[in-house]
């Protein structure tokens, strides 16, 4: 009797850190991560050619950079709109859902746990990607497929900072917590932090930094022919009008 | 004896929201709010005042719209990395300091206490905001003195964004935190809320909108007029080239 009353504490209902948190109803995912993984690809790469078949119809001229932004940005739009906001909506009820979303956002919060507390932070970033930053990566590839847009690159620079900055604080946040507090989102193993957490959000640093960089140095090239186009016709017309001058005095 | 052990629990040791949140070593301020207005407001003037004497040495052309720009990112520069620049480095001992930006932390955190405890979202923002957004907006300030700066537009882009998106973070994650648990971290009198939390922000929603809508347009316009000079000369050369044409069939 007095042994049962000394017993260890129950083991967590969930695999999820930190240890204790407190995530109610949750049911273990039923689907193996392959097969969640798989379905996801599949579901993104049939969208990706679908883009591309429609993009080259619209402009037969896109080069295969052209493409490959083109791609990138409808992958965005894509995750933002239905993968995230499929969180946004049902952040109450992922834990205990076996749709194919709640298993994969189960799977993923095993990285970071805070897709299944209804964390503030998560939940503000989240719905601002959700209804500002998937409709803009949408327009940022219906500009890449055009044959002429003014608007490419400015957009381009919008969208890029917003994932420079979202997946700055992103990480930050996570980090300076377990830095002050001890307190870690993530399972320890390195499949969790390093590759799902560092590794699946990686891919939103490198492309926006190159993508950022490529418009901003288009941006000032442009502007720079453009004031050297204007300095060319002023200085055109200035011999011009001294050359008239010129000809009434000979006059 | 008995009335002793029934008393009510000790009065809250500082005037912060949430009710019971942990705020160690708090040491009321001494100076009147004036005071640490006026002081802050009289080094911030000092500041754009010097930035504006020197930039119409360096570029006498300036108009005042481009003097009212530098302005601003000359005040966020400063504010960005001197007066948030402090919380970074003293979030965890400004609740206990009395120097002038301590005082004046601790009387804006009365509209948001996330100020004095270590708030990691805090903490990940304004780190963010001072090493990166301070020197983004001093170099803003100085494409817009310069003559001609073809980077003046895309990096105005840059910094729009990480005002808008961060005080768009900046507003949700408390607002979505009451929502969800009710925890508010203002003090619920208007000034507080409405004055401080909402009112000193707002600025950073409204000038960066403006300015955001402004360059973008401004390198729209600048591309299409490039893309008009490009086509006019290709125009032309083909002109050219079907006269040379016709000129030689005709010897």
């Amino acid at each position: 009797m007095h042994g049962k009353i000394m017993a260890a504490p129950p083991a967590p209902a969930h695999p999820y850190y930190p240890l204790g948190v407190e995530i109610p109803h949750y049911v273990a995912n039923t689907a193996p991560v392959p097969v969640l993984m798989i379905s996801l690809g599949g579901m993104l790469g049939g969208v990706l050619l679908a883009a591309c078949v429609l993009a080259r119809r619209w402009n037969p001229n896109l080069t295969r950079a052209q493409l490959a932004v083109l791609c990138w940005f409808v992958l965005c739009g894509s995750l933002h709109c239905f993968f995230e906001g499929y969180f946004v909506f049902n952040h109450t009820t992922v834990a205990s859902s076996q749709n194919l979303f709640a298993q994969l956002w189960k799977e993923y919060a095993l990285s970071d746990s805070r897709y299944l507390t209804s964390d503030p932070f998560m939940l503000s970033v989240e719905s601002i990607t959700v209804f500002i930053w998937g409709p803009l990566c949408l327009l940022c590839a219906v500009t890449t497929a055009a044959k002429s847009s003014p608007l490419r690159h400015p957009l381009r620079i919008v969208a890029c900072m917003a994932h420079l900055y979202g997946v700055a604080l992103y990480y930050s946040t996570s980090l300076v917590e377990t830095y002050f507090t001890g307190r870690a989102h993530s399972r320890p193993e390195p499949l969790y932090f390093w590759g799902y957490y560092v590794g699946f959000n990686f891919p939103w640093v490198v492309v926006p930094a190159f993508l950022l960089y490529d418009s901003v140095t288009t941006i000032t090239t442009a502007i720079r022919s453009l004031d050297g186009v204007k300095a060319g016709l002023e200085g055109f017309q200035m011999r011009n009008g001294a050359a008239r001058q010129a000809d009434k005095k000979a006059q």
